[in-house]
């Protein structure tokens, strides 16, 4: 079984055939050297690292995956190798500022890379993948003697870092936390708590790690407002080990070549990031681009088990097929059966939509940042944080799922672990809760973000796309979202929010993927057969979805499930 | 974590107060004196040694699960001394015939026993799976030499027994299986080639291990046609070895308590059952049996998982819950959350629906073989050959989906080991590919039972069950289907048959469900919270999924998807 090639063809057709990144990016003058061939030369490159470095290390990761040895955490054979090779071609300060030792790239691109790396192995990427959200909170929060000891390292990822949030008793309320950090005369803290999911709390990759810690100070009022962030090294300056341990590593469904401590900070020396009581915000910073990050995740995850699948059905005879599909032979291909066929066209259709819209997306983050124009800038992050729940619900949902009806093409030869399907499954699978649960994305949009403003912006985001496009289904359900939208603000009901939040979510990215094909299949090219045949499988298969949607929706306008 | 407890109270609820198995049964001059009483102290019976007995090991079979050694197969500590347990208690023999030594119970008793051994421990129950197929397959085509030896051990459990069916590149299609079996003087034959994916090919549990083997004798036709059925022992009746090894067990997702065996047969000693050329027809005596067992694993799993997110909600608090749902503390018990009562109220629907499905179909089995009219007796088997398709698909879809939707429940702790919940997500991936993969239930379904008679048998059965049950939903899906069915079966397009099997067997499945939730609220008890609540979450998100079918279904019809 080949391992994953990274899709650069399709990756470059969808960024700057269909949403013409080599026009948009080079316009902001952050980015006026990057033109097509710059970005085009990177991806390439990209690739290349992706495939002949990390790909490689996807069995090991999972088996034997990473070893708890009394304290210390040895990662799989290969995986150290591979990352001092990561950071020393200078792959995790792509998108990090120059000032800061960074590559000064788009955050779009990064994003693609992080798609390719996951696809090709997902627990390895862990470990880089919590540095640029690091390095965003850092410049933005940290005081300059933190910066000027750790921006650099963490930007060029010569050390690695953490989040430290959840603990045994609060996970999705992190209100609850606590952690507790006393202030000392030198202006540092002593922060004592367990720490529990901390990705990388502890490994053999680099020499330091720095954790990002969430804590309350005394006194510090309870819930949320009371949080802070510290920034806690393993290392100390001098070299010294601070009093941070990981106790163990979970045992967990897949995702084994990435270790999740546990952790416990036993009066461990410490400094402040930001100001008192404003640690979740210092850390909010970051959320829409590590969401987006697990997005691109699950589209990667997709892709690799696609190429598998797609491999074995080219390969595996059995049965022949029906009508005129039928071949010579006492059994076809099975990629000449329609049930395989079926399942091919939709995961392709799936992984065309969600990655057309996850790059716009990565797009806009980079409007966001660097636009000269101020409203363009505020349309882009409105984009940014209505369009991100969306994508890190769909697209994590869809990797998992689709990676199962792609291991159901291989049979029983799926459940084995052979073929590295399997993994995939179950690796795909921590996408749907990490970085705040599917379920939490869907109130996050609906009760949040949607209608506190009796869903204007939505209406914003949805004419500007209208504008992009004349279709006339794609304005239909628009219409249709803009009513049930406006049904759900006028009752008013929190809990009614609640219950209508996941269809809703699907709803709204349904919408929008309807309007993702379609765009796709106006570019140049889009009527080829590589892009037209995905794209009529999701209209017969996928959009019909958004009806049923809309009935659920409408029913629970009216009636409401009782409590 | 509590570990699985059979969920007897609601069994006898769906088979008494719904089903009136005990009326149904005893009507039967076969299961005369088999009254309610006697039906309900055997399910409580059962399920208490499931409980005592099969539940506690079903982490030791996640981990270590069985182990390889030389040609043996351990299974998991503890599996051995419980399986001894099961056969003396008398527990395989519960639905075989008297005669043999069985204890002469009906079918859908057995059936419910083993959707509680499916949910308590998926892995062990593989175990004694398969024994009640192969002692009808030998009843029904074994020489009476065959029987005299075999059929009783088979009929008590005393030895196990295994389908030697799938080869290395003979899985959905095992017309192209290539082992060869040659006559030799004293009608013996001897058997050699490869088979693969052998639940219990080897291991500790028995004696003996009676295999059913598929193979071809010299001269025989290509194809299926070509195929015979063999038995051939792991010892001989002289008590020495046969030449049947075991030469390894695989690494899968789950189901680690089932060793899943490489076989080699050396020209191993065998006789053949049943006439020449017809070894696929002696083993479809058991199909619908079979398929209904996994059904039945489906549900079993469902429950199981059920039943963890259940508890770890009222348990577990993260957040105030909104509106009125609200409680006192800092943090309301999950269980308030729309977000994860949704979950729990879904599945639980999917639960009592198929529930009721399954175990309708499990007393059409037994009216199929005992029912004095011949009439009754072929209706009872056109339902049968329908449904039990549907319900394999559908059952084992939502035994992963759902169980995945649990884990969900649980946020990060689902994803790790210790709360069981990821087992039972891994173990139960395989029911949608073993027994027929759900896809090509689905071909079955529609290509082979519903098109070729032009949709009468199908037509029939709804009729049936609008005589029972007077619902304006139901008439209305009901004839949904039939006109859709009618439009397929004008089109007499192969191909389009295989592209619409999906849908098509979900379209029917939802319609029975609508059925059944229906039939169940309207049953003593049915306006209670316990079965109205459920049935309201499947009215209001389940069941909007049928008209979505039916568009799919209506536009493949029009314009059949492009090849």
């Amino acid at each position: 079984m080949p391992s994953y090639r990274p899709s650069t063809d399709d990756q470059r057709h969808l960024l700057f055939d269909v949403l013409q990144a080599d026009r948009v990016l080079p316009a902001l003058p952050a980015f006026a050297e990057v033109d097509g061939d710059l970005l085009s030369q990177v991806l390439e490159e990209a690739g290349k690292f992706v495939a002949d470095v990390v790909a490689p290390l996807q069995a090991v990761g999972d088996a034997p995956g990473c070893k708890f040895d009394n304290g210390r955490v040895l990662t799989p054979p290969g995986f150290a190798a591979a990352y001092r090779a990561f950071w020393q071609a200078g792959w995790p300060a792509l998108a990090c500022a120059t000032e800061d030792g960074g590559q000064g790239l788009p955050w779009v691109l990064e994003g693609v890379l992080y798609e390719m790396l996951s696809g090709a192995n997902h627990g390895w990427t862990m470990a880089p993948g919590l540095l640029h959200g690091a390095y965003e909170c850092l410049k933005h929060h940290g005081s300059e003697e933190l910066k000027s000891t750790y921006l650099a390292r963490i930007a060029s990822g010569e050390w690695l870092a953490t989040m430290c949030l959840t603990e045994p008793h609060a996970g999705s309320d992190l209100g609850l936390a606590r952690t507790q950090a006393v202030p000392q005369a030198d202006g540092s803290f002593r922060i004592s708590g367990s720490k529990i999911f901390i990705s990388g709390g502890e490994h053999d990759l680099t020499d330091n790690i720095v954790h990002l810690v969430l804590a309350r100070e005394p006194g510090a009022p309870a819930g949320p407002k009371g949080l802070s962030l510290f920034l806690a090294p393993k290392l100390l300056q001098d070299g010294s080990r601070n009093t941070v341990h990981c106790d163990r590593i979970e045992e967990k469904m897949g995702l084994h070549g990435s270790p999740t401590c546990v952790m416990r900070f036993d009066n461990a020396t410490g400094w402040r990031v930001g100001d008192a009581g404003r640690g979740l915000n210092a850390m909010f910073v970051m959320m829409n681009a590590a969401r987006l990050h697990v997005a691109l995740q699950g589209i990667g995850l997709l892709d690799a088990a696609w190429q598998k699948a797609e491999a074995y059905a080219q390969e595996r005879t059995q049965m022949r097929a029906p009508g005129a599909l039928r071949g010579e032979g006492a059994a076809d291909p099975i990629i000449r059966h329609p049930a395989v066929r079926r399942i091919l066209d939709t995961e392709r259709a799936w992984i065309d939509g969600l990655r057309l819209l996850a790059y716009r997306t990565g797009l806009e983050l980079d409007l966001a940042k660097h636009h000269p124009d101020a409203s363009r800038r505020a349309a882009a992050q409105q984009w940014c944080s209505l369009v991100t729940p969306v994508l890190k619900s769909i697209c994590t949902e869809q990797g998992f799922s689709g990676a199962s009806r792609c291991l159901q093409v291989f049979g029983g030869h799926g459940y084995v672990k052979e073929w590295g399907i399997e993994q995939i499954v179950r690796d795909s699978r921590v996408t749907m809760i990490y970085e705040g649960t599917n379920e939490i994305q869907a109130i996050d949009l609906l009760a949040r973000k949607v209608l506190p403003d009796g869903g204007q912006a939505l209406a914003a985001v949805l004419a500007s796309l209208e504008t992009e496009l004349d279709d006339a289904p794609t304005r239909e359900r628009f219409a249709a979202l803009r009513e049930v939208t406006r049904a759900l603000a006028a009752a008013q009901d929190p809990t009614l929010a609640c219950e209508a939040a996941d269809d809703y979510l699907r709803a709204v990215g349904l919408a929008l993927l309807g309007w993702a094909w379609e765009r796709i299949t106006r570019a140049p090219a889009g009527s080829s057969p590589r892009w037209a045949q995905p794209a009529a499988a999701a209209r017969l298969r996928i959009l019909p979805e958004f009806e049923m949607r809309m009935a659920i929706l409408r029913t629970q306008c009216g009636q409401p499930l009782a409590a």
